[in-house]
């Protein structure tokens, strides 16, 4: 560590050294291993020029140039000041007031402009949730929707699944009942990061009375609230197991996560809650206690009307959200309307990638 | 809590109520919420048959039927009696002498009988790879292979890859260069579970000399080895985010996830690691330094002999791994050779469900 590389010990320095030697120039990806690193490292700086420097390592004598201002974009830093996008730091909270509606775009323009679709898309990334309107409403589409940010995620329920009453339904999501906040897939790992659900007709299209609304938590900003009130619950929460399961005649699915992940940097990372899926807790008789206490506590703190952005999806509405973070649900309606979603999985990494790629412009 | 209820209690019993009112009986998912279930519950034996107890709950007098023969196998447990099959207690570890070659199943045998499939699988999830032999060696088998377990996961590699030199590789694996232990894809988050290789023509069909040898590093039981030998790495390195990136023209992933993971029990349950594609730590110097540190301890623990299993696939070979926790690496060839392997992502809760199936018959 020197003077002109502040901060840097010698070993960041030489692991990521930007010679052809250390780096491909082609692939860009590294060709050092660390393991090739002496011991004892030190490095030197014994150039300087208005662009870059030149260190020189010893006992190898390995010399890299590096540029300043590349340097100085990697500045070290303290917990926090450089947040994983993916946890609590990266995102804005929200609760059903501060919102009033997810960010809606118009399909016409996402397909047409750039700048658009990365609006939509970074509002998944920040708020958990984005709404194209105006999306035909016809069959696969939803699919198509998926296409132009990422990877459609197949599951046992197929590339898309349809959500509407069905006579022999596999999962209450095809009846007409009403559905708690949830996410999707909890007995999946990995889970899909991403839903999109695309209505072709809603409840009220044939003429019936209202229902079938759509309703999205913000489960980060949950979690943030139960972390505040009651720091007891989100602890068993955060490290209590929760195994979850779903079977028929072809599948048979179990996972176990806790409700609420952290990031090794104790933040606010991930969301997985569905009530109609729970299995047995399989604990001591003290832990279940304690944990079947603070699973209701979070239930009902996920169930305050302060959290629920509600939504009427019309015909040509996707909705895109972010299945780690925003729960979802849907008011119940007469078991006769023709309510008819399409849905899908993705993943937010292609999202991100997608996301990034938009931003270099 | 009861003499006949031993160790259940009221609420656990109360949220595991089978009836119709709790339970949807065509789907088998909860009705009940939690929040349902009142404060202060108690519950009593009311009645006791030869293989079914009834227990009434109060205040709200709700009345449950349990099996006797369920009830006893759902036995709650303390810790690490109830382990989660996707952490290391779910697993065999091995290292290359224990194993010698990986679970080897014919492909004709796997497609005809769904107890060779069954082993097969089972070598996946216990020993984390299983190869099957004689798969036809023409291209999109892959794909087929992926299909009778799960389902593929499409990523911007594509449905599938193809391994083989290429005059413009955007990755180190499309050239001849020898390959150090690694997971795929570290800089995706989710990342693929599962990966499988198909070797359409190997490093030696067209006559030159040996190279492109496969090697497979048990990832657990080399995390375990560094628990038992260097706590203290261990702790740095399950405790550090570490930054992985890809970069391309349409593509532009980062994630942040430790290079070996814990399950919130403390249990090794995942393993992350590919030195090409790591992102400079951006730490304080001091941490910096300490995980470069520990880093360079698990670099060294992962290339000793003792843990890497080597292997030549030969056309028409498949190999299956779950690229959560076997490293897989190459020894380099002859840039002239024709070596050609297809690879595609998949993921474990497919191939887990899969069994779970098979093991019902």
């Amino acid at each position: 560590m020197t003077p002109e590389t502040p901060g840097f010990p010698a070993v960041w320095l030489r692991h990521n050294c930007p010679c052809q030697d250390c780096r491909d120039p082609v692939t860009g990806q590294r060709l050092l291993k660390i393991t090739d690193i002496p011991n004892g490292l030190v490095a030197t700086v014994t150039a300087q020029h208005d662009t870059e420097i030149v260190v020189t390592f010893a006992p190898d004598g390995h010399r890299s140039v590096f540029r300043r201002d590349w340097l100085a974009a990697q500045a070290l830093m303290g917990d926090g000041a450089d947040p994983d996008p993916r946890t609590e730091d990266g995102k804005v909270l929200w609760r059903a007031a501060d919102l009033a509606a997810p960010p809606a775009t118009d399909w016409a323009a996402y397909t047409s402009d750039d700048r658009v679709r990365e609006d939509c898309l970074d509002a998944v990334a920040r708020y958990g949730c984005a709404l194209l309107r105006g999306v035909p409403a016809s069959p696969g589409m939803v699919l198509e929707v998926a296409a132009t940010f990422g990877y459609v995620r197949e599951t046992n329920y197929g590339k898309l699944f349809d959500v509407r009453v069905e006579p022999d339904p596999d999962n209450l999501a095809f009846t007409s009942r009403e559905i708690a906040p949830h996410t999707d897939n909890p007995y999946r790992d990995p889970v899909p990061t991403l839903q999109l659900l695309h209505c072709l007709r809603d409840a009220r299209s044939d003429g019936s009375e209202a229902g079938g609304d759509t309703g999205l938590v913000d489960g980060f900003a949950a979690a943030a609230a139960l972390r505040a009130e009651d720091p007891e619950s989100f602890g068993v929460l955060t490290g209590t197991p929760v195994p979850f399961g779903y079977v028929d005649k072809e599948t048979e699915l179990t996972a176990r996560q806790p409700l609420i992940s952290l990031s090794p940097r104790g933040r606010i990372a991930g969301i997985r809650y569905n009530d109609r899926s729970m299995l047995p807790l399989r604990l001591p008789p003290a832990e279940a206690e304690a944990a079947y206490a603070a699973i209701g506590v979070w239930a009902r703190l996920l169930s305050r009307p302060e959290f629920l952005l509600r939504l009427r999806l019309a015909p040509g509405d996707c909705l895109i959200f972010d299945n780690t973070r925003v729960l979802h649900a849907r008011t119940g309606f007469t078991a006769t309307a023709e309510r008819h979603l399409q849905g899908c999985y993705a993943d937010l990494d292609g999202l991100l990638s997608t996301l990034a790629v938009l931003r270099r412009q």
